[in-house]
């Protein structure tokens, strides 16, 4: 079973510190919702399904430490921590998903008993969260493995893997999953500058789980192409648009480009609470411009000349003509997609 | 003036020590023959161009350091130390031009008169390369600044500056030359993984001379072409194939790609000497395959897990057919290039 980014155990949020990897796996045990905050502002929990199942827990674990004696004070408590986890991180739509979820529980907590029931409900809808996450996870899997056949290379972009989920996450999912089937292939995992994501935590998941991936740097994915070493690509997601075009970290697009031009498929794999019908095409996704310093002061040392120009999106989008297919809990989907992913909405 | 990778001053072999840039600039002087190979090989002098002319004046060294008191002693410490100084990089051609044209002149020299008279002459030849580079790269820089027109946005990959030759560079040059003549243009520098020569070095000259600089990991290059902000890229090259296919840093493969999605002219500006015409096509320039440590513990800290496979090519090859044109010293060849750089080459 792959390493996931969380666990709720004997009544206690138990996360994976993703800012030791791949140096040591240290858990932490998250008691004040001060720590949940700083968890998810500090990327030690990240990925968007994680980060939005660790905020549902983290409510119960500010109702809890409030000590709240009445079944208002409980609630209460509860609003009072989802409206500050959300400060957490901006652009999480999962989080705020999930913040929403528990605020419409906690609506329906004030004819309860006690602050007792309130703690219960509110944990029995985490741990469904939980759940339902893993339960998409393992379907994700199951889809994707079916694109991935003996002898295949896969590549991949930053981590889109357990740790950013409760387990198995989204475009790992499939590897894991091909693993389990018995399946011979390799990956190829881009390191995924500023962060390395893919060098620290996707290489380290997969060697986790015996499969056989080697490490590149981003500008060398083309030519590993051009060897004929790769013959599809499956990435994850943080936000489809209507028409297809995904939102996914900085390099994607480069990826998808690269694929098209060595006619080597390019799968993106998400659940279906990545889509946003609010959003009709890609142009509209906003993106993230991060600190320079991620890019100038990369793990500890200077490598750029002081006061440089830097220009760091967090974030491309790749339009849907370059996708050859999304891979959803419901299954494949195939263009055109508006159609595909109604019909999969609706299923 | 840009900053040149080395000058010949009062005798002396002086380097810059690239690896301590962009933090300091650190000048070297290096008296022996094994100095001058271990500068080649840590990279602290790098760029084709550079790697020639220092490997020059380090025959010279060689000679000197033998203390030789025969003309037939002289003559063959130079010829040692150009033996020597050919294990240092497998690739750079201009490495073993470089040493060839000294063997050329050291089988004339047994003639002479005295040792000092040996030194004099490889002293000589080593300068007169010294300044044909510097010619041929002010003729670069004034053919490839016709290509930079005002408001034009410059992609360039890896380091192809003064840092890399004698000065202005190949690349680079023509962005020196058109912030000479006035023009107003901004630069898309690619920090280049894993040695990151684009940001310590590419950033660092640009600045230096006063050029508006944008620094960019290389995965971002694909998304700043998508939204319109790059007019041109263009690049260096380590050895170009007689049919116009050409190596550079790994990663330029994939510019080129990138550059041919988006309707964006790619440019090489290489020396004729850069040219081989024994090799028919790129398939058959060898490529460079170097430690993984680059990848996984860049600049000091781990980040990427112990054990990891690693694929780390230094070059790659781009295929004439994605370049839109070769500036050199003699103009601008345009395909077919097989015609182009026989014409050059006769001129």
């Amino acid at each position: 079973m792959p390493v996931g980014a969380l666990r709720y155990e004997g009544g206690k949020l138990i996360i994976v510190d993703q800012t030791r990897l791949p140096g040591e796996l240290v858990y932490l045990t998250l008691e004040t919702r001060a720590q949940v905050w700083e968890a998810i502002k500090k990327l030690q929990v990240r990925g968007a399904p994680a980060i939005g199942v660790c905020a549902a827990f983290g409510v119960l674990v500010g109702i809890r430490e409030a000590k709240a004696r009445t079944t208002a004070d409980a609630v209460a408590a509860g609003l009072e921590t989802a409206a500050y986890l959300a400060t957490s991180r901006p652009t999480a739509v999962n989080l705020f998903n999930a913040l929403d979820r528990m605020r419409g529980l906690l609506a329906q907590c004030n004819t309860l008993a006690s602050a007792d029931e309130v703690s219960s409900r509110v944990e029995a809808e985490a741990v469904a969260m939980f759940n339902e996450d893993a339960e998409t996870c393992r379907s994700l899997g199951e889809h994707g493995a079916a694109l991935i056949s003996d002898g295949d290379g896969v590549l991949t972009h930053c981590n889109a893997g357990g740790l950013a989920a409760t387990q198995y996450g989204t475009a790992l999912a499939a590897m894991f999953r091909a693993q389990e089937l018995g399946k011979k292939f390799r990956v190829f995992a881009d390191e995924t500058r500023p962060l390395l994501q893919g060098a620290r935590l996707t290489a380290w998941e997969l060697m986790q789980a015996g499969i056989d991936v080697t490490l590149i740097c981003d500008n060398m994915a083309a030519q590993v192409m051009r060897e004929g070493r790769v013959q599809l690509a499956i990435v994850g997601a943080d936000r489809i648009a209507a028409n297809g075009d995904a939102a996914n970290k900085i390099g994607t697009y480069s990826v998808a480009v690269c694929c098209k031009a060595h006619g080597i498929p390019f799968y993106v794999s998400a659940p279906l609470t990545t889509f946003d019908f609010d959003i009709e095409n890609g142009s509209q996704i906003p993106i993230e411009q991060r600190d320079e310093n991620e890019i100038t002061c990369g793990f500890g040392t200077r490598t750029a000349p002081e006061g440089v120009k830097v220009y760091n999106p967090a974030f491309d989008v790749t339009p849907a003509d370059l996708i050859a297919g999304i891979v959803t809990e419901k299954g494949i989907l195939r263009p055109p997609y508006r159609d595909a992913i109604a019909a999969a909405l609706k299923a």
